[in-house]
């Protein structure tokens, strides 16, 4: 593992590049700001840690209010459980029977809580759990407009049936939206949580049907959240980039109903070549995820241009090229998949410009797929 | 770090999912065909180690004949170097005090070689290596095409005056053309090429003019090669992808002077949840880079759709859907950022359908960005 860009008490100045950059103040504030919206509803905060993959962080979201977190694969829970995280939901299938040993296992240590979407990945769990005497919380997944893995509404009294039928604890649904998320207008995420709010109340009604109690809805993201947390619907909230603030997110239109929070997550940069009309910085998408698109240079009215592998280049707009040697700020566009290229956090008290390395984190869960 | 995905010994089915995989005949293959191409035509091959990021890798190539590897950032010539590789080029620029500092103290321990586009760069890197009583080879990369670091031909030979004014060891000239590589036709690669060539005659003159002697050219890569090869001009090749064979290489019209190179690296997933109408892999861009197009089913006519960061999507064409639970394997769209994902490569022997785990290689510089 390479060496942390910095150590507590640097100052800015000597945070090595690339290095994945915590602004703390604004990060806390964001923590805040979501606890407190949640807890006026009286709704339960479970946020993604597939976006922060960081045992420190879910503490802290712990702290302030959040009854656990979510994550997306099994390696992401035991590296977390690993890390002292109590409470741990896979929002996610699993049907490895390998893995649902492993799942099994870490329900012994843990409180865990995991989706299913199929027959086969009921009956693999049940026998997994039963092997090693182990429970756990079952969500049946339903497809609420995202496309991807969980049944049609109509379906999820039937699967919820199968739970019950091998002895497993049903307790609720996972019905999160992804494709709504990055809406760009408030009104379109507003509608498309409409739409998948009533798939959700027709979950509920073939769960009801079967003679099932559907104890929970969870799911809702920082793009949609306020809207699922007005539906009457949803208990559950399971927001993740809220606390980083990528630059996809702050590209949607704000939603009215919901708190404002500010980026809090930088890659810092320097410029290693400069040309007569463009600079390089030696931060490629090697240190950011492009999958939502490039960078946003914060602070400067820079282009970004994709430079590959290990360079960014820089073009001039509303300002001058910075000179070589300068620092850059970088806003990533995606900040689950720029997490998890990084093995530390910096985390910076005091701001981008004068601020000191408060501490280094591990970033717990990088790399871990399976 | 997430533990490996298989240890040795395992058959292919008991590797979890998703896993990076080698399919260690093919590579071999790939391995001899290229060290056999630059010896047949008496030039020195420099594979390019930002690709695999790995010193087992490394040390087979130069087993079979290369001068040493290159690479991209200072962190990963450290982690090399503590694998055991004794001959690295840092083929890219840095003007961070701190870094040079490093560059000195590993030029104390392996033969080195940097490249250098600025005054302030051959300046930094002379008071280093002063403090430090450590000498290393000096490029100075000229701007083939790229667009991105490296001087005008024009200005080379004034740099390289530079490096001997500071008492540096000028050793030639970097000349990669990175957008080359990926133009489709092989005709218009040779063109682009033949455009590189011509700029790296012009700086050589500069040199030449400057009096100052220009021992080597260097550059070239997968998509390329064959042309730098054939120029007269160039003496050592770069290339890193045709160990692997990405998805976005292959998509590339053959070069009829160059080798065939095979797939040689997948990403092995499993089908984790069935819709009526598509399934979805357990695979997504947190395992598999698509900063170059999204990765290719492998042996089976599939359309794979973006699912986001842990997920794919595969639609029928040719062929039907996989089952639910079914292996399915995909070839990356760009390898070197794939391989950057993972901590480990699970090494198979004996193809895809029925081979056996002959190792597991840490990817020793995965992460290394500084």
């Amino acid at each position: 593992m390479p060496p942390p860009a910095a150590c507590a008490g640097d100052g800015v100045d000597a945070i090595t590049t690339p290095a994945l950059v915590i602004d703390l103040d604004a990060m806390e504030r964001n923590l805040q700001r979501m606890a407190a919206f949640a807890a006026g509803r009286g709704l339960r905060l479970r946020p993604h840690a597939k976006m922060h993959k960081s045992a420190r962080i879910a503490a802290l979201q712990v702290q302030a209010g959040a009854v656990g977190v979510c994550v997306q694969k099994l390696a992401e829970a035991e590296a977390l459980a690993d890390g002292g995280v109590q409470d741990i939901f896979i929002s996610n299938e699993i049907v490895a029977p390998d893995k649902l040993a492993r799942v099994a296992a870490l329900a012994q240590r843990v409180r865990l809580a995991i989706a299913v979407d199929s027959p086969l990945g009921v009956e693999r769990l049940a026998v997994a759990l039963r092997a090693a005497g182990a429970g756990l919380d079952v969500f049946v997944e339903i497809d609420v407009g995202q496309g991807r893995c969980g049944v049609a509404p109509a379906a999820a009294g039937a699967l919820a049936q199968q739970v019950v039928a091998h002895g497993l604890r049903f307790a609720g649904l996972q019905a999160y939206h992804g494709r709504a998320q990055h809406l760009r207008a408030a009104a379109e995420r507003e509608s498309a949580i409409r739409h998948a709010v009533a798939l959700a109340r027709a979950a509920q009604a073939s769960i009801t049907a079967a003679g099932i109690a559907c104890p929970l809805v969870t799911g809702a993201g920082t793009g949609s959240f306020a809207f699922e947390a007005a539906s009457g619907v949803y208990g559950e909230l399971q927001p993740g980039s809220y606390l980083f603030m990528d630059r996809d997110y702050a590209d949607n239109e704000p939603t009215p109903q919901a708190p404002r929070f500010e980026h809090a997550l930088f890659v810092k940069s320097q410029v290693m070549s400069r040309g007569e009309a463009h600079a390089v910085v030696d931060a490629g998408h090697k240190s950011h995820a492009i999958d939502s698109g490039l960078p946003r240079v914060h602070g400067l009215d820079l282009e970004f241009a994709n430079g590959g592998d290990e360079h960014g280049i820089l073009r001039p707009r509303g300002d001058a090229l910075p000179a070589l040697g300068d620092t850059v700020w970088l806003i990533p566009g995606h900040c689950d998949p720029t997490v998890n290229l990084h093995d530390h956090y910096v985390v910076l008290r005091g701001g981008l410009s004068k601020g000191v390395v408060e501490a280094v984190w591990p970033i717990d869960a990088r790399g871990c797929l399976s």
